[in-house]
C-alpha cells in the first residue's frame, strides 16, 4: 500500500507538501501540486478524499488492450486517464470487458446500475457488441480511436491520422524518395482506414502518383508483412510507412531477407513508437503517439462533454521521430525473381552490382 | 455592478446558496454550482475570488468578429469561454485586436509582459501578423476555425465541416435532390477550404457528379449570391447549399428575383443557424454551430494543453436544423434566358407553364 511517505521520498519533498498537494492546500504552487497529483496515481496511491455525496464516478472500460505492465502498449493510456480524472477529483473505475460481458450487460443499464457519469472506451472493435450501442447513448461517451456519426452524446479521441502521414510522406520525399509504399492494418478498422486516407491525401499533395498495388491493408501484425513486401519491392518501392512498429519490424526483416538492405536499399517508417520500436536494428523511424497525452485527453473531452460540449473528435498532434530506418533512396536497379524451394524470393541486384549514381 | 442578490434572484435562490457557490462551499449540489456560476458570468459578475498569489490569466484575443450584443456572432462564443474558465477558476483577459497592434506588440512579448498563461484567437485572418507567428509560438494556443500544422503548441477549435456537409447533403438526397450546389466563403478561409472538402467528399461519397461549376467560392457575404446563384440555376441545381447563412439569404432572395420560389423549386441550406435564419421567410433549415459550445471548448483544448496534452484539432458535432427552405426536388424544366436592361436574368418557366409529375 503507497503511502504518504512514499510519494514524498520519491519526489524528494516533505509528507506535509505531499499532503498538502493531495487535500488542496493553498500554500503549495500549482506546479508542484500537479507533480504531486501525478506522481501519486503513478504509484498507485489510493485516494481517501472523496467525501462528496454525490456520485462522481467514471468508468475506463478497456478490451483487445494490455495495460498492466509499463511496456504494454495501454499502460500509459490508462495511466493518463487516471492522472487527469484525479486532478479533476473524479474517481474512475476500471473495467476489463469481453464481448460476453457486454452481451450480458447492455451499456445503458450497466451505467445506471453502476451510477456512472461517463465512460472511455479502449480497444473495441467495431463488431462489439456495445459498439452497435453508441448510435443511442445518452452518457457522455469517448471512443479512442474509433468514431461514430451523428450522435453528440459520442465523442472520438486519437492522434491526427492525416498529420501523421503527411509528416511521414514529406519526410521520405525530402529524402528522395518518390516510389512510397503503405502496408496498413486491418481493413476493418476505423483507425486502418484514417491513416489509409492520410497517405492517399499526402501522395496526391506531392503530386506523387499512387499505386494500388503499393496501397495495401494487412493486419496489425508482425508477419502480415511477409505477405506483402515481396510484392512491394518488386513493384519498385523504396520506402514502405507501415500502420504500426510491429509491421515495420516484419517488413524491414522480410527486406533483408530478401537481400534488401534496410535503410541502404529500402527506407522504413513505423507508427505507435512501441518501446520496441527504438531497440531494433536499426532504430525505426516513427511516429510517435503520445500515450499519457491519450488518455489524458481522453478524460479532458469527457470533462468537456460533461459540461454539455458536444466533441466530436479530439486530435493529438503526432509527432515524427527520427532514427535510422530511413535514409536518401538511391536508384534502384530492376529486381528479379529467384525461385526457392517454399515460397518465391526476391533479390536484390544491387548487393551483387556496384550501382553508378 | 451585479451583485450576489441579482444573481440569486434571477436563478429564485437565497443570496447565501450564490455565495456558497460562488466560494466552493460543500452544502450543494454539482449542478446548481455550475448553474449559479454560468449564470453569474452571463450576467457580467466580477468575480472577487482571486485570492491565489499566482498568476492563472488566460488571454482572448478578438478580431473581426462582434461579440458585445447577444445576437452578434462572438457574443455567445466568448460567454462560453468566460463560463468553463469561470468554473475553472481561471481569470481571464478580453483583448480586442487590431492588424496594427499585433504589428506593434509581438505575441511572445506580449504573453510575457501581461502574463498570461495561454491564448484564445477568435476571428483572426489567414494574413494577420500573428498568424506569421504561430510556427514558433511557446505558450498553448488555440485558434477557432484556423489550423496550423507542426507545432504542438497550437491547437484548433471548430465545428466539424465534413460531418456537417454530409448532414446537409444527405437530407437533400433524402428529399430526391441530385444536383446539388455548394456556395462557398471565400477561397482564402480555412473554414470555406474544410467546406469545400467536406461537400465534395459527401457528394463522391453518394456517387453524385461532381460539377465545377456547381462548386463555387464566393464571399460570406448576402450580396455575393448574386453573381453565382443564376449560373447554378442555369446548370439545373435543384438544391444550393451555402457557406453561411447571409448567403443562404442571399441565394433565396437572388432565386426569388429569377422567380424561382424557395423551396419549390429550389431548396437551399444555409451554415450557423445566426438569429437571422430562423427569422427568415422561409425560415432556413441550416447547419447549427453550438456557439456557446464552441467557447467553452476553447478554454477546454486550452486547459488540456496546459496538462501537456498536444491536441491539434478538438471539433465539434454540427446538427441540422430543418425548417422550411428544404423541401423534396421536383422536376426542373429547362430555364431560359431572358435579356433585361441592366443584367441577364433567369425565367424559371415552370411558373408559367403546368409542370407534369
Amino acid at each position: 500500500m503507497v503511502t504518504i511517505k512514499d510519494i514524498a521520498s520519491e519526489l524528494g519533498v516533505a509528507a506535509s507538501t505531499v499532503s498538502k498537494g493531495l487535500n488542496g492546500g493553498s500554500d503549495i504552487s500549482e506546479q508542484l501540486r500537479t507533480a504531486i497529483l501525478e506522481k501519486a496515481v503513478e504509484m498507485g496511491y489510493e485516494s481517501k478524499r472523496s467525501k462528496k455525496t454525490e456520485t462522481r464516478t467514471l468508468a475506463v472500460f478497456i478490451e483487445n488492450m494490455e495495460y498492466e505492465k509499463p511496456d504494454q502498449f495501454g499502460y500509459n493510456i490508462v495511466l493518463g486517464f487516471r492522472q487527469a480524472a484525479f486532478k479533476g477529483s473524479w474517481d474512475i473505475d476500471l473495467v476489463p470487458i469481453t464481448p460476453e460481458f457486454q452481451k450480458d450487460h447492455p451499456l445503458p443499464l450497466y451505467m445506471v446500475e453502476k451510477h456512472y457519469s461517463a465512460a472511455c472506451m479502449l480497444g473495441m472493435a467495431l463488431e462489439d457488441p456495445w459498439m452497435g450501442q453508441m448510435d443511442t447513448v445518452q452518457y457522455p461517451t469517448v471512443l479512442l480511436d474509433n468514431f461514430i456519426p451523428v450522435n453528440p452524446m459520442v465523442g472520438s479521441v486519437g492522434t491526427d491520422s492525416s498529420e501523421a502521414m503527411e509528416m511521414a510522406v514529406s519526410h521520405l520525399i525530402e529524402l528522395g524518395h518518390e516510389k512510397i509504399a503503405f502496408l496498413d492494418g486491418s481493413a476493418h478498422s476505423y483507425i486502418s482506414d484514417q491513416r489509409m486516407k492520410g497517405y492517399l491525401a499526402s501522395m496526391k499533395k506531392h503530386h506523387l502518383p499512387i499505386d494500388p498495388n503499393l496501397a495495401i491493408y494487412a493486419y496489425f501484425v508482425e508477419d502480415a508483412a511477409h505477405h506483402h513486401v515481396p510484392g512491394m519491392l518488386d513493384l519498385g518501392a523504396t520506402a514502405i510507412i507501415c500502420g504500426n512498429d510491429l509491421l515495420a519490424i516484419g517488413a524491414a526483416k522480410c527486406c533483408r531477407s530478401l537481400g534488401f538492405r534496410v535503410p541502404e536499399d529500402v527506407s522504413i517508417i513505423g507508427y505507435d513508437d512501441i518501446p520496441l520500436a527504438a531497440k531494433f536494428d536499426p532504430p525505426l523511424t516513427t511516429i510517435h503517439q503520445d500515450l499519457i497525452g491519450l488518455g489524458r485527453a481522453c478524460f479532458y473531452t469527457l470533462h468537456a462533454m460533461l459540461d454539455d460540449v458536444n466533441l466530436n473528435r479530439s486530435m493529438l498532434r503526432p509527432k515524427l521521430v527520427v532514427r535510422r530506418s530511413t535514409a536518401p533512396a538511391v536508384p534502384r536497379l530492376v529486381t528479379k525473381r529467384v525461385e526457392s524451394h517454399d515460397s518465391v524470393l526476391y533479390v536484390n541486384p544491387a548487393l551483387y552490382t556496384q550501382v553508378a549514381d
